[in-house]
């Protein structure tokens, strides 16, 4: 009998999880030095909780299953709708704004493929009851501060505004789910697909041409003003537009100039409303969005109290790939720093006892529990990037001293036991 | 429409989960002083991983499910399964021993009580092809080291071995399903079912008293002459009781004085086979075992080749609970240290550009996203416990400076812009 892995989920093994940690530390770092503070949800949600928000459709694509009292429970898809749901079970009297992070696992149920695995992280925040754009411009410079501080290169923070295309579509007539499709064409980017499904509806020229020409614009900031002509008969998307605008200028006070102005930007999920973004990276292939976010309605779609919200996450294995596929820098230690070895059986006991010495005083210490071959143990210490080998032999131990073993230089030093810990401490 | 979280689930909020990293941090680092490694396994696992190790019976207390395309999955109830899965089908050509730590959550589907979650987190290690009883001694001094560090109270570690139990009632003559309907009778430690079954099987009246007389056996290392008297006939009880022997040496070699030795553990789960463990802390009733482990034949039972394997686990939420009650301090600390607030609205983007500032050089920091009056501002940062607020006006910002107020002692200072950073870095 052999049980392997369930398909589309992996194993991480030493390294892979010490460079996981890293990022996750670097992110946890920074999210806490913008103020975030780290919040957990469980693993499944009630099944409604996601059907609510996206539809029934959303069950072709998740885990769900009833438990044995006939509950209908789903494995979290992602992490928004936990943290909306968190919110009105639990802070709705908290003064806002309130700043939450997460780290966790999401499941989806696909066809697994390059980059995409049926249980995989997000690192992701959610802030609630701050103010447009300000929100908006400091999460997305927090954003950029985390990949920055990753060293990750090449990525384009893509800036897209919801409002602006809505209200065009509104203006053109046209509402519900008829809406929504033209939304999730440009999301997808299919152009002619949108072109068909306009001349279907019988929207009129001018919204037609309005709306193709704007999920084509994309630039800096000084692409707004062509925008702001193009969409002057609309006075709601103008007013959206003077949003994008206040971004901006606060993006900039955020010391963030790096990003890219992105009309045609929708998001493929519809409870976003306004502001949103994206980051690609280049030479990732089909997997290149690391993150997504932007401020979103949710809360209220769950019967909360209007409440303005924004929130993005990082994909997390893709940042990990990205990081990978540059050949970042990310820094893994060997934890083990001294290996003691007795040269005979006799002294097992007190290799045990150094063993333990070090330890309690706080040195990464392993101690041969094999029986291994002193020559075994040296070639598992190089292998290992261990340090130092301490030799506990008879002969020394009368005299109540220890080899040590540099195993870098290769040289030896006899150490008196009484001195032992000191000599690593410094 | 009000959606709350599963039953016998959790939210974590901001305390509670600071607290839950403090507890997870200082275990990260006790295991890696001991040469241990992180790994990480998937939430949901083949149903047949855990069906193989515990029969039939365990689908009436996990969560399991088919997916879309017909598998049989677990949300897994426990990680040693899964970490001896990925012994095998990663890690047989690993020079051993091979020492790994996780920490994760399982579920069980079972009513929800004090102390007992449908969602429970573990933290524990596998030392796989280590000798015993060696890896035993250092596996129980490590779990004595970390409850030592976490300032826990009043634990107990009781040590028991199986081999010493078995060896008398397979000396009886009864194997199989009867065998370990004994043994799950002593490891719930109803005396009274037991003998009742024992007179059902006709056990004979020497193996009846001997193992009636075993499982009464708690105190310290003397208890085993006593020990030695009783199971003098059987032979091997004798040698499983000799380990015992060398398994104390080990543990006092490793600076471990502080156990119980207890014959009546037998431990719920039927692929231990040698030395177990267990730590209770009292006042925690019904959930008082903390912690469990002990050495087993998991990898051979799923069709791998025999190696020696120990293992415990850290009931993470149980370990979390008894800190609680006994008050030990755990330190939180507030991420923020400065709080940025404008003096009015004109010199908003001053203050996110100062914000920013302070953020890269890295000081917590947050900035007023809200239009909070200067007076709810101060109040937050009481609460919060932030250290410093720096008002932003206009008329100081003209001198090109701010005013830095210490919310300790109330103290107000004028501090040049070009300083900010060197003010709160040093």
């Amino acid at each position: 009998m052999e049980i392997k892995k369930p398909r589309g989920t992996r194993d991480f093994l030493f390294n892979e999880m010490e460079e996981r940690k890293y990022v996750e530390n670097t992110l946890r770092r920074i999210f806490e030095t913008y103020g975030y503070s780290e919040i957990k949800t469980p693993i499944f949600e009630e099944l409604s909780l996601f059907t609510t928000k996206s539809g029934e459709g959303i069950k072709e694509q998740i885990y769900h299953f009833q438990d044995k009292g006939g509950r209908d429970l789903a494995l979290r898809p992602e992490l928004t709708a936990p943290v909306a749901r968190l919110y009105l079970n639990e802070l709705q009297k908290t003064p806002k704004p309130i700043k939450m992070y997460y780290f966790g696992s999401c499941f989806r149920y696909e066809r697994p493929q390059a980059g995409r695995f049926r249980q995989f992280w997000q690192f992701g925040c959610e802030l609630i009851g701050g103010k447009v754009p300000s929100s908006e411009a400091e999460i997305i410079a927090m954003s950029g501060h985390c990949l920055e501080e990753l060293g990750l290169e090449g990525y384009e923070i893509n800036i897209g505004n919801l409002g602006i295309l809505r209200n065009i579509i509104n203006g053109a007539g046209i509402f519900g789910e008829e809406h929504d499709q033209i939304m999730g064409l440009i999301d997808k980017g299919d152009v002619e697909a949108l072109q068909d499904l306009l001349n279907k509806l019988e929207v009129d020229d001018r919204s037609r041409e309005t709306l193709l020409k704007l999920i084509g614009m994309k630039g800096d900031g000084s692409i707004l003003d062509e925008v702001e002509e193009i969409i002057s008969y609309n006075e709601k998307s103008l007013e959206a537009l003077k949003e994008v605008r206040e971004l901006l200028e606060a993006l900039e006070a955020f010391d963030f100039h790096d990003y890219i102005v992105n009309l045609g930007i929708a998001r493929g999920l519809d409870y976003y409303s306004g502001t949103v973004f994206e980051i690609y990276v280049h030479g990732l292939g089909a997997q290149k969005q690391i993150s997504g976010g932007g401020t979103y309605n949710l809360i209220e779609i769950f019967g909360g109290e209007e409440v303005e919200s924004t929130g993005f996450a990082f994909g997390f294995d893709r940042v990990m790939e990205a990081l990978r596929k540059q050949k970042a820098e990310i820094p893994v230690t060997g934890h083990v720093d001294v290996f003691v070895a007795p040269i005979n059986k006799d002294v097992k006991l007190k290799a045990f006892e150094i063993a333990q010495k070090l330890r309690k005083s706080g040195v990464s210490t392993d101690v041969d529990l094999a029986g291994k071959k002193l020559k075994k143990v040296l070639s598992h210490a190089n292998t290992a990037g261990i340090k130092y080998v301490v030799l506990v032999g008879a002969r020394e131990l009368e005299e109540g001293k220890v080899t040590v073993k540099n195993m870098e230089s290769g040289e030896q030093e006899l150490v008196d036991l009484l001195e032992i810990t000191n000599y690593f401490q410094n």
